[in-house]
């Protein structure tokens, strides 16, 4: 059986993977019988299409790449905006990579239920869905047998929610605490150096971590959605990112580091989960931790999870140097996943 | 469908899994439909026997620990040796938790084979046959539409083969390196705070991680024939035990763990697997490695394993103060995953 895939936002995530899934064409169809087509893209600055016979997605980055319009690609249908094609297109996967809306995760949310209402399994590599109506759309696939992944929201394709469903059956997760973010990681770990807080933001907008405006880094957003996503996923809590007692790197001095250095410490930014009662307390702050533990090993832009379980103990899982092609990797893992079969 | 379970060895491991059992017992069928009856028990020491009606599996722990035969317990069918039960038991699904063989994985791999040439599906923590035997033991479960499942053999119960098999689909692994053996970790751990490695060893002895004759993990046997498991099943490299260049920590000194520690570095028995040319190339040695590493974070009994892959780059997945509960959690996540269906 050949997908029909939909993209929802084609910027770099989705071309990324565009490029995997035409690097590992054949090796996919041999190892897992996995075939495909392209019948819809839609962007905020591109264009929208469907199409019958398939767009070539390596075109179609192309010219998305080159600040052109997706409408003059062959064979295109136009559409009018991105509900449009949701409403309109065939497809068996959707994927959905729009930019992250830390208010109320829209319109990305209303793209998701639009999709799974109409059965078409969705694939988000967007946390925010997740952080604001997790419980909802995890009702709406149900109830529609569709499929509903994300891997990619955490920690890029290192397998974190796979991992709690596929690989700890039976175990339930007590807590969690992890370096979720790279932008402040690495800003942290250039400070150990002995860099300036803004020399190292610096090197981190120069290596393409952070973004122009890295507030939402900074002051701990982004591991406040991402512990918020942790939460509602694999410890149920029906939280929101508003929840989170969130205290960002602001505050951070050289100075603070070089004392924690001077007693074998340094300072990472800690997302925490902890089951207390019927409740999920969540908080996001910089911590000291000895520079020889799990969580002081990690640096550079790479994460870390450390999940708390009752049957199999701590485990952690660390995801070394990512880069772009692991979050599109996630987007394969959750395709493949999908391919295999309804969810139990 | 109710499971019929046989064991295979009634040790610590299967004891420990049987209390599993009966602690959730509601939830893994509320969960899962997981539901079960033990049809035979076959001991070394304690007697081999079959039931019709069930074995109660506290019961059969009270009477291993106290030192009594299973031909004791209600209703059992004393048979002859542990061949005759796995020729004979009615089973789903078959336990096998043997003691490790270093030469040749016997008589396991023959309990396995036989076992699996009934159509039986197989779970083992006994590492052995994955290091003797494991292609030719893979080809005879598919032959017979069996499963064969091994997750405790490397790392107790931390998701490492299920962690590939289920969360990586696509993705290759180029490599590997771990510290994976918990005894030499507790000694080398021990020898880091200025102890002696025959105080350190003493104190792993007290602890019940070593066994009296400790050799087997201290020259490098038991994570050698870890890294052949992981060789053979991650990379399909049909290596042997004999293939590992091997070095044990015997020559580690607490002056050679202080110089390395004046220069912010420990020592750790890393297992090392490399694809080089149609090859993998395997070895086990004492390696010098930063504290603030990943590799060096790793300490007392926790283990780590690093793995190379082409399309998720670099991920780790560490396992922190390991037990047996752990060791038998993953005859649980075995079973689960038997229980869901064939393999694909």
């Amino acid at each position: 059986m050949e997908l029909d895939l939909a993209f929802i936002g084609f910027g770099n995530v989705a071309q990324a993977f565009a490029q995997i899934l035409r690097d590992h064409k054949s090796e996919l169809e041999e190892a897992y019988g996995l075939r495909w087509k392209t019948t819809a893209i839609a962007t905020a600055r591109h264009g929208c299409i469907r199409s019958v016979v398939g767009i070539d997605l390596i075109e179609a980055a192309a010219c998305v790449s080159a600040g052109g319009n997706l409408a003059d690609l062959p064979e295109s249908l136009v559409a009018r905006d991105t509900l449009e094609v949701i409403e309109r297109c065939k497809a068996d996967i959707l994927f959905e990579t729009t930019p992250l809306n830390v208010t109320d995760g829209e319109p990305a949310a209303t793209y998701l239920r639009t999709a799974l209402a109409r059965g078409i399994n969705v694939v988000t590599a967007n946390k925010g869905p997740i952080a604001f109506a997790y419980s909802e759309l995890r009702s709406l696939a149900a109830g529609h047998r569709a499929s509903f992944r994300f891997e990619g929201t955490v920690m890029d394709g290192t397998p974190v929610f796979n991992l709690v469903e596929e690989c700890l059956p039976g175990a339930r997760v007590l807590g969690f605490r992890g370096v979720l973010n790279s932008t402040t990681n690495l800003i942290l770990t250039g400070m150990e150096c002995g860099r300036s807080f803004d020399e190292s933001l610096e090197d981190a907008r120069r290596r393409g971590i952070a973004e122009a405006n890295a507030d939402h880094d900074i002051d701990g957003w982004d591991a406040a959605v991402k512990a918020v996503a942790l939460a509602n996923v694999l410890m149920s809590a029906d939280a929101r990112p508003a929840d989170v007692d969130r205290e960002g790197i602001r505050n951070i001095s050289v100075e603070s580091m070089q004392s924690a250095a001077r007693s074998g410490m340094t300072v990472r930014l800690i997302a925490r989960g902890q089951r207390s009662g019927d409740r999920v307390k969540l908080t996001v702050a910089p911590e000291r931790v000895p520079v020889d533990s799990i969580l002081g090993s990690v640096r550079g832009t790479s994460n870390v999870l450390v999940l708390e379980t009752d049957l199999m103990g701590e485990i952690a899982i660390v995801e070394t140097d990512p880069g772009i092609k692991q979050t599109a990797y996630a987007l394969l893992a959750d395709m493949t996943r999908i391919h295999e079969g309804p969810d139990v």
